[in-house]
């Protein structure tokens, strides 16, 4: 009973399969959706059909986190929720610098999604004189010379790339070079990072290159 | 060597794992670097080094597709790139629908990338009476009552979906009603749709989610 006590203590990340912690957060959002509609209890069947998975394959991603729910009775759904979100760290604010701030720059600075989950944009980068003392909403366009300090002094944990392709694994290399261990990654390439180093990938054309080979075939 | 001269020919996309057609849009950019840097054979070992993956995971996903390479004499760059942008339909244009036209909606009737990868957004529609008409760079905002005629007459293939995610499942189902079979969806939900309709989620916060358990745990 102690994983189910304290599901978060002794999680080892190394043994959860880097798919299911992708999957972790899109749980968080379809509990949320039950909980906000008053539903108390959920089945693993109920959740595997708004995830499109299995129920079987359910139990065994969140298996890997401590004993949810009681046979036969489903998952409370808030206490679930609330769990999985301190699993992901959801429950902590995370520092994130941005880098390259031209037209995706200047979008990505201005997307309103990051603060209400957590996630606060605290400082922007551009490698361009010319933009450097630009203010861009709240931010002031620093010199990428003065990325380490301020990777350090602002407590910067994540790494937003939206600079253009050539430049970014160089960039990133920077960032990793600074400390920062999580890259989101707007630059259409695939980086080099050393192993305890994670990068996601935001990129649309990739996602629409990989659905027209069902349309095509 | 039928496979080797004809390798999209045949091709059954039931039998290719998911995850290797998610990765075949990585291979083609690699490949296009590797081809604009004047290197015309390169090995698996070079590939996997660039995509971090092994050798024998290169060779596997690329055996699903026919034989290419010669044994201990690496790929052709050009070749493979080339066959590998046929296999995904790269080499074709792609109509795509554009449904919702708020502020995430007009940033990516803007993003610059799609029109050289060959996807073109030629129509935008709201469910909002008051921005319909509504001029948005090429695009006329049309009313959601058009969706289906304008589907077949401009031959759209993609519905990429920007309305907030409360409305996001109902319009995938109006898409999914239209014929539209691809669906980009920037709305932060897991939708449910039939199993011949592929949807891919471009959601800068998921990907956030699932890295801030590596930099917690």
């Amino acid at each position: 009973m102690v994983n189910s006590d304290n599901p978060t203590d002794g999680i080892d990340s190394e043994s959860v399969p880097e798919v299911v912690v992708q999957r972790l957060p899109l749980y968080v959002r379809v509990l949320s959706h039950f909980a906000s509609a008053g539903i108390e209890v959920i089945s693993s069947e109920q959740l595997g059909a708004h995830l499109q998975m299995t129920p079987a394959q359910i139990r065994k991603d969140l298996s890997y986190f401590g004993r949810f729910g009681k046979q036969g009775r489903g998952y409370d759904v808030g206490n679930l929720a609330t769990r999985l979100r301190s699993i992901l760290g959801l429950d902590s604010q995370w520092n994130a610098g941005l880098i390259g701030m031209g037209r995706l720059g200047r979008a990505v600075a201005a997307y309103p999604g990051f603060q209400p989950e957590g996630f606060r944009i605290v400082a922007a980068f551009d490698a361009d004189d010319r933009l450097v003392g630009h203010e861009v909403g709240p931010l002031r366009v620093q010199a990428l010379a003065e990325l380490n300090e301020t990777v350090e002094e602002r407590d910067i944990k994540i790494g937003i790339v939206t600079v253009p392709a050539a430049h970014a694994q160089e960039v990133i290399n920077q960032l990793v070079r600074a400390g920062v261990r999580s890259i989101l990654n707007y630059a259409p390439i695939a980086p080099v990072v050393p192993p305890d180093v994670r990068v996601q990938g935001v990129d649309p054309v990739l996602a629409l290159q990989s659905m027209t080979f069902y349309l095509k075939n």
